[in-house]
């Protein structure tokens, strides 16, 4: 298995101490050794750092911590092969060009009979079956839409949810894809979020004793917002809400846009706003 | 106008004394420094390392020739922006998918009404004309070869020949395009070549008082050869063949497979072999 990260914001920011948890499962807090990877959009275009190697070892790991790169929207993976070798062309995040922006794709499960499904245009360049999978979502997404790009991200969250519950029918299947504006975050078994907003208090890894002040990072200002997705909450002061196994969420500059299923009519929202978490103030509950 | 770096051997070695080259005219020696590139092959995979700031001051150009990656096949470009502002998203090389394999490509030039050309499938992220020439090499290779990927080099490098002679009549058309085995390299107005092949002797860089031994290069073995092409010659103790405008060289494991035009019967090659190279013992002549 994997874990997977990812962090949408209003505003362009670094997401070195998300990035530093996560390295850390990556071979030494978490057995997940058999590569990394972190795509940071910038506009819609994103740029993919990739290594076979353990993450919490790599000199380029240190490298991208030591120079951060901001970003309103990134998703990052460890991972612990299952299907396909440790080699670059099996790391994710997975990349493709779809309507002028890049495409970032990241799975944490197994999808074990996803292969038998036949690809007609994308083809995957690895051995995995989460390429295949990414394969299957853009080609869906282009016969949905053909030339038009569905630029409202609630429309795109419902056909990922749809296409997510029939994949993930028969295996495991969180995934995070993201489209240069909106992130889509799919619970399989494993899935946890959290909303932050300003003015932010602190908060510590759950994989190091590492504190950080979100006031203090690059880029935000009194509206800051963001949002963050992970297989398992990074962070162990603050209130991290765990999604229902089938759950879609949508989030967009750092706000939770739509939620598949959509909650029923007098049921609560699937996800609290921030200013009914415990909390919220930034501080730890 | 732009620098072009492309590299294929036969064993995976580095290219940072090449790249060390290429990166000081990024800003210093030379005046492009609207961004930098560089795409390294892992197998059919490639890593690319972009940024839009001048390669000669940059830390991830740093870091990359402290830290050499090995590849078999590699693609740099250094940038002064012709169209297009100086954003990620213009930043040469780039990359799509196709047949199982990543597809890498970098120009120098400019094709000033090669955006009139409608596109069906592919789509350019940022605003260059390279991009969009990429985008219309890659539908015709679809086109030309639907579900088949013309695995013999000399086969690809005629439809890129015939393709480049079509897009180059209106501009100037200079590219290095590869798909994980094969090195192709059209010349519109500037590009030079050197093959080498062990045992290797020094070369000492036009750009700056460094002197290599490619005996010491990782990954050298006695059968070792090695194909580098640029838009100027890397090195002044070396001897470099310029091509004829209008030439495509395929290259593959280090040496030159093919040449278009063909050479007509009786002429020469349009490259000579490194044996009958003056210094093809690998020292200077």
């Amino acid at each position: 298995m994997c874990e997977l990260l990812g962090m949408v914001s209003n505003v362009p920011t670094d997401i070195v101490f998300s990035f530093t948890g996560l390295a850390l499962r990556g071979g030494q807090t978490g057995p997940h050794a058999d590569g990394w990877g972190v795509s940071l959009y910038d506009g819609l275009f994103a740029r993919t750092f990739l290594e076979s190697h353990p993450a919490f070892s790599s000199p380029l790991a240190r490298f991208i911590r030591e120079n951060p790169i901001h970003t309103a929207l990134a998703i990052a993976h460890v991972r612990k092969m299952t299907r396909g070798g440790a080699a670059l062309k099996n790391t994710h995040p997975f990349m493709r060009v779809l309507h002028r922006r890049h495409i970032v794709f990241a799975h944490n499960g197994t999808l074990p009979t996803v292969r038998d499904r036949k690809l007609h245009l994308e083809t995957p360049v690895g051995d995995t079956d989460s390429e295949h999978a990414f394969c299957i979502l853009l080609e869906a997404i282009r016969s949905s839409y053909g030339e038009r790009y569905p630029a409202d991200g609630r429309e795109l969250g419902r056909t990922l949810y749809e296409l997510g519950n029939e994949l993930g029918a028969d295996g495991v299947f969180n995934f995070l894809f993201a489209d240069g504006e909106h992130l889509f975050a799919r619970c399989g078994d494993h899935l946890s979020c959290i909303l932050r907003q300003a003015p932010f208090g602190e908060a510590t890894l759950v994989d190091a004793d590492l504190k950080v002040n979100f006031n203090d990072l690059h880029g935000v200002g009194p509206d800051a917002r963001m949002a963050v997705v992970a297989t398992e909450p990074l962070t162990r002061d603050e209130l991290w809400r765990k999604a229902t196994p089938g759950t879609l969420w949508v989030f967009r500059a750092g706000e939770l846009l739509a939620t598949f299923p959509e909650p029923r009519e007098g049921s609560g929202p699937e996800l609290p706003g921030p200013s009914t978490l415990p909390g919220a103030d930034g501080r730890a509950p």
